[in-house]
């Protein structure tokens, strides 16, 4: 007797692109496909390129059974499948997204937001396999966040928990663009750390980037690695207010593991070290060496797929 | 055919008095005695007092079903089943309080903290049934918290989560007895409350407050409800940096429900209607006007026992 291959669709919708592909249990994209999100302002012309697309691809794996479907988008609504008024898409007001779907395939179907699916692609696939108690951090454009409790998800009495970007670590600090001020993401992201890089510049041009026509988190961290001492500064206020509101966000939910992901964490040391140091100085003496933090194992080119497929499996365990 | 009537055990260990009762499942304690835990300075001898004690009121339930135990104690550790390093208790060290009591009974025996008992206690008989994603807030001589998330208390990966009277809202603000400063229970306990009072009635004797021997939060509740100008900005000033430390929470777990508890809870809209004001103000625009602040509906008498005997009925559904 044998045993048929089994698949996991995952679907990550982004403002740009919208990339699809099948997993397998041990978190290997076998295969994958894209399309421009924005060529399509009516969901439904959308939902039929995309279905039409993992069809294909599903049709070269016909010896394998096809066990579900994750989504990851903006703005998702894990309990009414629904994405809801989603700034960075044409699709306005509340879109049935998983409504739609479900007229072409018979498996279940599972939708959330991006930083969601990504915590859980950790527990799967990656550096929190077999972790009950986690937070998924992204260090993008913005700050976002998934956290896992007791294994599951925490979505909220709303379906839209897990706004570690929006809490506050500076009363009166940065104005952010929820309309809040202080908000740990206008600090701690790509966009947060190149501000605190033009303020620090404002004080003093003793640095290399004083020179670059440009200043890009990128360029921060190359000058940081290089040893220049103001970009080093730079990095030790951002993994202030990050170690800061981590500490916070532990007294409450006392996870075991905080996974760093995007192209902040991929500093790596340079933001993984001081971070954990000012956590430590915040943090309850009840926590205290005990919560690592750990950049994320899933392979950045394929982790939006890996982490959106990851509830296909997560709903079925 | 005639159904036994089921019971839960409910215990509470408090570091002055252990309560143990008997619960139905519509949440009235149907008996119940009292010890002093002091008395038992070896856990043994306690335990074996405890034992008999809940033995003596079960034997006048003999056509009862006893479903099982619930325990809550102060540094609990649900996992482990142990009662760590308690200052407030005499017993020092690790004691595997629920191993002890399996020894006496047949019947599921659970152990966690205070706080999350009075969550469960709350979802189970209270404000909060039905509902899967919850706080409770209980403002006492300090600040606990119990966390409900997708319908399970949220215990973290040590046992530990839920200390929300530990974020920091003040950074350098009032030493905290836990060595951090700024800590949300040096502003929302009664401690807290008349520290502030002390404050404010250093700058100004315009308030009946002056003439008071003691200042304690009674008292301050008390003016305020006469309309006295000083304990009104005391409650104002309270309920801002309890607003503020809601609001920071509820960017993460998105709770449906608070449930506030406690002495401090007791002054009702004095307390409720400004912490309201304040978290909406604090909040990201996505969770503002939808998350509700209650002040708890168990019986203050009962609530400690009715807690405890929560989790015997939690573990069975």
């Amino acid at each position: 007797m044998t045993h048929k291959m089994k698949l996991a669709v995952g679907i990550d919708i982004g403002g740009t692109n919208t990339v699809f592909g099948l997993v397998d249990e041990k978190g290997s994209c076998l295969a994958q496909n894209s399309i421009k999100t924005g060529d399509f302002p009516v969901v439904e012309d959308f939902v039929d390129k995309v279905q039409k697309g993992v069809n294909a691809l599903i049709s070269n794996f016909k010896d394998s059974e096809i066990i579900g479907m994750g989504i990851g988008a903006p703005n998702a609504n894990f309990y009414t499948g629904t994405i809801e008024h989603a700034p960075n898409l044409k699709w306005k007001g509340i879109v049935p997204l998983v409504t739609l779907f479900e007229a072409y395939f018979d498996f279940p179907i599972s939708l959330t937001n991006d930083a969601n699916a990504a915590a859980m692609g950790e527990r799967i696939y990656g550096a929190a396999q077999g972790v009950n108690d986690l937070v998924m951090v992204t260090l993008g454009t913005g700050l976002g966040s998934g956290f896992v409790v007791n294994g599951d998800l925490v979505y909220g009495h709303d379906g839209f928990a897990g706004e570690l970007g929006h809490v506050i670590v500076e009363k009166n600090g940065r104005q952010c663009g929820c309309g809040n001020k202080g908000c740990l993401e206008t600090y701690a992201s790509a966009t947060g750390i190149v501000k605190t890089a033009k303020e620090f510049l404002a004080k003093s041009k003793d640095s290399v980037l004083a020179d670059l026509p440009e200043i890009t988190s990128k360029a921060i961290a190359d000058a940081a690695l290089q040893g220049d001492k103001l970009a080093l500064e730079i990095f030790d206020y951002t993994s202030d207010k990050l170690g800061f509101g981590l500490a916070n966000m532990v007294a409450i939910t006392s996870p075991k593991l905080i996974v760093l992901f995007g192209g902040l964490a991929q500093s790596g040391d340079l933001i993984l070290k001081p971070t954990k140091k000012y956590m430590e100085q915040y943090l309850l003496k009840t926590f205290k060496d005990k919560i690592q933090i750990v950049p994320s194992q899933l392979n950045a080119a394929d982790a939006a797929i890996l982490g959106a497929s990851s509830l296909a499996w997560q709903t079925l365990s």
